[in-house]
């Protein structure tokens, strides 16, 4: 059987990331390895020379031809939020499977029409939420699930870094709301979100905070002032469907912290933690151990997590950001194939936006504002 | 110049580390060493047993007794909290100066009577808020007020212990609102509340969500559920006066966690991280270096921190808990004699026990809760 | 220009590392990538089934035919360490260039063999070290050359791991001296070395200590003791050419550890250290903070590194064990044109394969030990 | 019964923990606190204002007169090394109780000297080792001891620091072979050695190599360049008396570290480590637990480990230096008065001292050097 055939939209950070892992994947996982059919980029010499570095086969200037193309089976998205939309319903359209970056879409709205429309048409879909697919989140995951740390009774989650932490950093399309929906919540909190729903279950209601401490940024054209439209910080409570209270903490300005993604789950037989800046750890306290020999143990990713083995038979070397764009390749081939769990799919980018989007709604009406089922 | 006559009520853990420090501030800070006066316990022979056990000159089972001794200057009081008001006031009666624990009352209408009363009747007085003295969070502060790391612009804070989270821990007097006054909240959110009153500025609103996750606990009598009625965890949204956003996270059911009471500081030019549970040590995050060589730099306290010397010239050989109470019975000490600064006075001690109060209506409520200013 | 083609004999472990690396090498780096041409392994069956998994275009089950095929430019040996001698001495006989994993060879006369076939039929060659291609350890390097912790003046080197600590392990080929040379020095040992010849200078005197703790294991055949013919843990004190002192830690039996690679390295104006289980980060302490503010910085990898971004423009999101082989294979691809540095190269292999006998031989005899010039 | 009454001479850095600790000892156990009767400097003046800073009853000038006073029980010595022996054996001869900070003496043959007088004069004695006195390194005694981490087969031991570190650190008597003896092999070495008999077994052979990197420094009387007598670092390796194999690695010019006192013990079923900069800390690996949820332990101090509770009775909270000074007055108040164990007792010293010796002998002649029996 050939492997499934890629067109790849867009090839900055992410766009990279996964060539990167189309072209790894099949080695990894021992399965057929996709193929790098066509590459599209904003015009035919930027796209002939990504294709080439990228190792693609061929390679457009016009996005529109790629979803058409008969080669192409999959239409892959990693252009900027604001565009996510037009792409992924022509994509649809043309009966493609579809793979997009997150955030889905820069508003709820939006959201559900393409889940709508990808779901009228019966096309496959996936949303690129990375950071669920290491194995120490997944494993994370299964402890919980097996009860390891007893019923979770609260959780703590945060996305630090400090990219815009900079004043003089110019205003870009990720300070302006057409372009890029919110802010720190949109590109960061986004996967938090996603997080908590791998972890635990949907997030049903939130009390939120946002907070714009750069209101202008010099624009990059003349350097003058420009209002940034959207939150540095987002702050906020929540309560899950079944009532388990938590907090989110989300930052593009926190000095230092580079992908300080981040989590704690409170169980009342123990705790996990996990920080995505050492992301070949977890932290597990439980109690199966003498008093006085008791102690958060930490766990190093090896060959017993999930998927790590693909990568390497030892424990401890290692895993890196863009072994789990890997993992998620898989992950997207299985699903494509009908074969593995879909999520997180479309409905799933849905659901992330809407938590979002009650978290704008609190800051700006104060209290609980609850999730739409 | 004789040294102040010390009259300690209560010989618990509390109790216990008063008299320690106590004994040790004298030769520490090479001042003249307070006098072991006069301790009252509940009864006539446990207060002697301890007199002999802590070094105090003479015992009394009766605190009354003990708050009209002319002998005694200084009124300690180490007492379960629904005992403070009634001891606070009979103190500022007798026109003793009152050195109290935390929280100062159950209530804050408690508070603000006690407030009142001592600055009435013009007595010195002092809330016992221990992890404010550790040398590593007066650095943090000096670092604040220097602009090291730029406009405080966020805060994290949380306090997590775990001494009430099996749930066979039986029913105490901790659970007991008229004994204890809030749970979580009172006990260790206190801390957290005082500590940002140390570091920026005084908390004005809130937005808050209580959780008890053991709503009845083992009556120690008769081993029959008992109904626990307060908080096992606090979370909350918060705003400080000047509009410094934050959050809040307390819990006494947090597995694994033993005296995590931490906070992060996030400026425009720099972030403060600091954990209690490594007492000697501060992270600090600046730009002051080439790229490629920035990161968070791990402080470890010496004596270029403020006292930090009195106890040992050598950096990095760690103070201890204890330790936090000898510079504040320094403190105290000073503050009594009318030199140095009296915060946390009483007053202090009364603004904690609002934004807590608040922290209460706004979980019942629902949206942000000011602060009475 | 077509790219380099491959053939690489060994599946295992190691082998598939170097399959996954040639796939992403071109991508990553946006060069010509290699083409992955012929696999071969023990039997015409596996090896087919392992090109259909690592995505090669052909297989034998005939090493030496891959070494005589003329579609082969390079030679990549990833057997077991004594066949390394053989099959390097056929390739370089065929004219190849030869890439081949440490350590070079069983004995430094094995090793010596080797170096004089390839450097007299003038091929070029490489060794397969790839710890030293972390960005966090180049940029130790370049620290430590611009003088930025002063002159150095003290090493500590440790490798522990615990692949054989469970004394149920069975016996396998790493115990049998004819088949793997030395234990732990051979397997884990060899890396730190070239680790000091990478950071600072050949290592010119030894002093060393082996230990065998296990001397016999179960024989996977019938269950029954076999002896253990090499050491479980290695010992050293050295010297460096300028008389650098320092000391060597290498274990297979420390438990708890698995990839336990790390370095301390002293010098007169700042301190380095490092340690592969946290492979993104690298400690540094210099002066250049004011008093009170000085400490160990955490640095994270990022984009102001060597190499990383490459794979990810993004800082401190992380590299994994295998991109370190992905940055091996664009240097053995820089080196087989002719271009960058063919460094660490046989003799390199040469050379720490004597520092490995001189502490055997110390170990022997007791006292220090020269490493021939 | 009345306490036991100290005559300590001596008042800088150590002398003063020592009133520290005699201060806080009778109320931090409830025992008999002993009576601070007597304290000596080099002047009336100075020993004066010593005593009232640090709570001794009396003050004199001249030692000797100490030591023959009737009124002191303990002669107490923290001065510099080179004065231990001459006051040692005046204390002897006096029939006192002697407690002598560590280094025993500046020789080996003085402290065998000291030893022998001692014994034959039967007076009780105890030598200042505080580090062994931390409740962790108890705990990791006990550990062993049970076999918590099956046989011990390997220990690392380091200790660093950097007081010395910047070469314009002036000259000192600490740099004067006849005043201080070693340089950091006596003042850090000698506790390491320590904790090695104290965790395992008297170390019985070494190879050692000692550095001096500053081998002159500026005299402070006129700045000009005075030669340095003693190491500034010292490496060895070691095997105890069983077999059990180690290393060595002392330093006083490690930047960065400011109390790094740390040891890994390697056993057949686990691994234990510590570091005095987090005092509260030991790191334990064994194997129970099921395989994906292994990983070192942090285990924080609490009063399920020796002598804890005794201070706090709250898990985590954290001891300081000045509290492992504390238990070892407790130490010495027991064993002073016939209970509890005497050791680590003068001849303690001397094992340590001749172990220092035989590292400077393998330096000097090279190879292994066993330590006298």
């Amino acid at each position: 059987m050939a492997g499934l055939r890629f067109g790849l939209i867009g090839t900055g950070f992410i766009g990279r990331a996964h060539a990167i892992a189309l072209k790894a994947v099949g080695t990894v996982f021992g399965i057929e390895a996709p193929v790098c059919e066509l590459l599209a980029d904003t015009t035919t010499d930027s796209a002939a020379q990504a294709a080439r570095a990228l190792g693609f086969r061929r390679s457009t200037g016009d996005w529109q031809a790629l979803v058409a193309d008969p080669q192409v089976d999959v239409v892959d998205i990693c252009t900027p939020n604001h565009l996510h939309r037009e792409m992924a319903l022509a994509a649809i359209r043309a009966g493609k499977s579809v793979y997009c970056e997150k955030p889905l879409a820069n508003t709820a709205g939006e959201a559900l029409e393409i889940v709508q429309a990808a779901e009228a048409a019966g096309v496959r879909n996936h949303v690129g939420f990375n950071y669920i697919r290491n194995p120490m989140v997944r494993h994370a995951r299964e402890l919980i699930r097996q009860g390891g740390i007893g019923d979770v009774c609260g959780f703590r989650g945060y996305y630090l870094e400090d990219y815009m932490r900079d004043p003089a950093t110019p205003w870009s399309w990720r300070c302006q709301r057409s372009l890029a929906g919110a802010g720190a919540l949109a590109d960061l909190g986004s996967h938090l979100i996603n997080a908590v729903h791998f972890l635990l279950e949907p997030v049903a209601r939130v009390q939120g905070k946002l907070q714009t401490v750069y209101p202008v940024r010099p624009d990059p054209r003349d350097g003058r002032p420009r209002p940034v439209e959207n939150e540095d910080v987002a702050r906020a409570l929540f309560e899950t469907g079944s009532g388990i209270p938590g907090t989110f903490e989300i930052s593009r300005i926190a000095g230092g912290y580079k992908c300080g993604l981040g989590f704690a789950v409170f169980g009342t037989r123990g705790t996990l933690t996990f920080d995505q800046e050492r992301m070949n750890e977890l932290r597990l306290y439980t109690d199966g151990s003498p008093p006085g020999e008791r102690g958060f143990r930490t766990l190093l990713a090896g060959p017993e997590h999930p998927d790590y083995a693909a990568f390497c038979p030892a424990p401890g070397h290692g895993l890196g950001i863009n072994d789990l764009k890997v993992i998620e390749a898989r992950d997207v081939l299985r699903s494509f194939a009908g074969e593995g769990d879909p999520w997180p799919d479309f409905r799933e980018g849905y659901r992330v936006q809407r938590v979002m989007e009650a978290i704008e709604q609190s800051h700006a009406a104060g209290g609980w504002v609850s999730v739409p089922a």
